[in-house]
């Protein structure tokens, strides 16, 4: 029989099977990042992969509207994969509206994004994450930035910064520089380093800014600032919002993160739903953000009718994966037993019983493998030891054990391999 | 603003949002099933949700093939979301070819089937199962059948049956009988126990039975037997079955589970792929199958090329808690800080991240609450002490702890809730 097409055997383009090998490693960021939510008092949730189109396509911004896998289902509904969690928390919230507020939840599960895949960067990828909802103070803004920088502590990033800007700032700067074309510029600055700085330069341009101002918006956004000046740098601008980042740097103080952040004027964000503060996080040379988030202040309301600030982040756990260099293997099996005759095959089973109860990973051999075949496959699939009972093992009653990793053979009698 | 209408507030139809009062029984569950897995060697793999249409269909059987959420992408491909996790598994591996047999997976994971939403049916769900791939040996039947059973125990099953059925079995029978018409008769006897049994009896002749042979099929379909009684049953109709189900009657006997088995003609399964073997686990009173199995000897050749005998079970996670009536709720919290003063929120972030460095759970609140309100906040939110550092407990070197459990208040040294 010839079997599948080669294409048809490999997963869907720009989506991965994870074989136990690349399962386990995922898995300890999950447990990783969970236990810190859950230290800081979040709590896990999860919605349906299949949201109602409508509710994605809201708020998302053009760029990811594109991007989302849309279909009809059999009843002609206009549904999509969701392509992040903060809408399907924005639509759960705006029926749960018992839900004591401040709300403090987190996620790590799959989204969908028909985008161009290259590295770090899949159609199906995992987002851990959280939401801040029904707060507007400085101190939620703190929060949920220290709790970005810990979560890339927990997973192991020793230099990391995260870059911040705030949509109400960036206004004030354009207003006051006289720029008009708010959406385009954004748009064209959020190229800032994938692109030459002439290009963007001729964008600028091509947008309608005069030399003079977009040479002078270039200077601006070159150089990020210590998060210390934002609060100075703002007020230059607006009072408030000056006096808004002295709240924030106060706030963050305690946490102990300061000196990992950046003013950078250059970080946009693509998703419409922003409202304030928004950030992006950076991992040793990795070019690529590996996360980011910001506030939503008017995407509950648009939901759910009752205003509602919130404030959240996510990380694309594969990205940061890759960033920080993250492998592993299956974690190995204890004991591999290799019963020899019939009787032996029961004196296994219930061997294997007694060592699962102890908390022992034992297989038991099915019989069709040869004892140099069945080493064999405990040598590739990593085992501990290796178990073989024969009948004069069962007679002497003993088990011949054979440590895989020292290569030692020891006799063993029955009722000591438990304490084994 | 209304937002949004109430549909769209809600899940899409037949789906559910687990919020953190339905997460952690279910994450409860996969702790539990997934410990058992690893306890007999299993190893946790996952795959895309989306998956190649003609990958999902090629083998599952017309009702199933009805139920599968079906679209293209961007690019045309079609594409959909996956129905159960042994296709996909079987696809994986037709290319991973070097992984040594046999192979033993499980996996927790979300499936999809566009089917009529009831009481333990939903669009999308969770299922737990194993696949153990590369053995025809009655030893890994016996196996894949006792970690059901052990499962469903694990769960929290007292009272469980194993109901199971041989697709060979059930062909020699037939043809024994001389009734031809096996793929629609097998259908008709699938609905045994939801419809009345004079129904049956009327599709059967509407299948072309005669009246005689339609009683005489009904009559032997009507009673299960002991599982211990198979093998002499079967032998009847054809002695290598017969002897086949001898040894796998002696190899579940280590397993101590033959008591919870039956042999049961009526049990069919809807899958197209099983070729052996079939099975179905009953709890209590519940009406449903709460997961099924089989072998599946030709699907990975199907899609590898090579003849690759197989066989798993799959269980239907909130099915299974339906039918057990497992609930539960959120872990409740173990800090929840309120500071009276900024000097005390400085205060209330260290003393956080120390206690959250010992394990323990805090929330930090964000100074919009008034006392009464954090005080309602923490008891509707499961928290287990509620600590308040004002002026003057700063001052004495001391914070005040609520136990929301006992409902007593005490005043603690700072450097001693380290300890609590």
């Amino acid at each position: 029989m010839p079997g599948l097409e080669d294409f048809l055997r490999k997963p869907v383009r720009g989506m991965r099977d994870l074989a136990p090998d690349d399962f386990y490693p995922l898995k300890r960021m999950e447990e990783l990042l969970s236990a810190l939510a859950e230290s800081f008092g979040y709590r896990r949730i999860e919605t349906p992969a299949v949201e109602h189109f409508e509710v994605l396509s809201r708020k998302a911004g053009r760029e990811i509207v594109n991007e989302i896998y849309y279909f009809r289902d059999k009843a002609g509904r206009e549904v999509g994969l969701r392509f992040d969690m903060t809408v399907p928390v924005a639509r759960v919230l705006s029926y749960k509206l018992e839900e004591p507020k401040p709300v403090r939840w987190y996620y790590f599960t799959k989204v969908w994004r028909y985008d161009e895949p290259q590295h770090g960067r899949y159609r199906e990828f995992y987002q851990f994450g959280v939401e801040l909802v029904g707060s507007e103070s400085p101190r939620a803004d703190a929060e949920v930035i220290a709790l970005m920088s810990k979560a890339l502590e927990a997973a192991g990033a020793r230099s990391y910064e995260i870059r911040l800007n705030d949509r109400v700032g960036m206004d004030k700067i354009l207003e006051t520089m006289g720029i008009a074309a708010r959406e385009e510029v954004l748009r064209i600055l959020d190229k800032k380093g994938k692109v030459p700085e002439e290009e963007l330069k001729a964008l600028l341009k091509k947008a309608g800014l005069e030399d003079e101002k977009a040479e002078k918006l270039l200077e601006l956004v070159s150089e990020p600032l210590p998060m210390g000046e934002s609060a100075e740098f703002f007020s230059k601008y607006d009072e408030r919002l000056g006096g808004k980042y002295a709240e924030i740097i106060k706030a963050l103080e305690p946490y102990d993160v300061l000196d990992k952040m950046k003013l950078d004027l250059a970080i946009v964000r693509g998703l419409d739903y922003y409202t304030g503060t928004v950030f992006e996080a950076f991992v040793g040379e990795y070019k690529l953000a590996v996360g980011g988030g910001g506030r939503y202040d008017n995407l509950i309301e648009l939901f759910s009718g009752i205003k509602t600030p919130a404030l959240g982040f996510a990380i694309g756990v594969e990205r940061l994966m890759e960033a920080l260099n993250i492998g592993g293997s299956r974690p190995p099996l204890d004991y591999y037993i290799y019963p020899m005759t019939d009787e032996a095959y029961k004196v296994a089973v219930k061997l294997a019983s007694m060592l699962r109860e102890k908390g022992a990973s034992v297989a038991v051999d099915l019989g069709e493998l040869s004892l140099k075949e069945a080493l064999e496959h405990a040598a590739k699939t990593a085992v501990k030891f290796f178990v073989i009972i024969g009948k004069k093992e069962i007679e002497k009653g003993v088990v011949k054990i054979r440590d895989m990793y020292r290569r030692t053979e020891t006799e063993v009698e029955l009722s000591r391999i438990l304490r084994y």
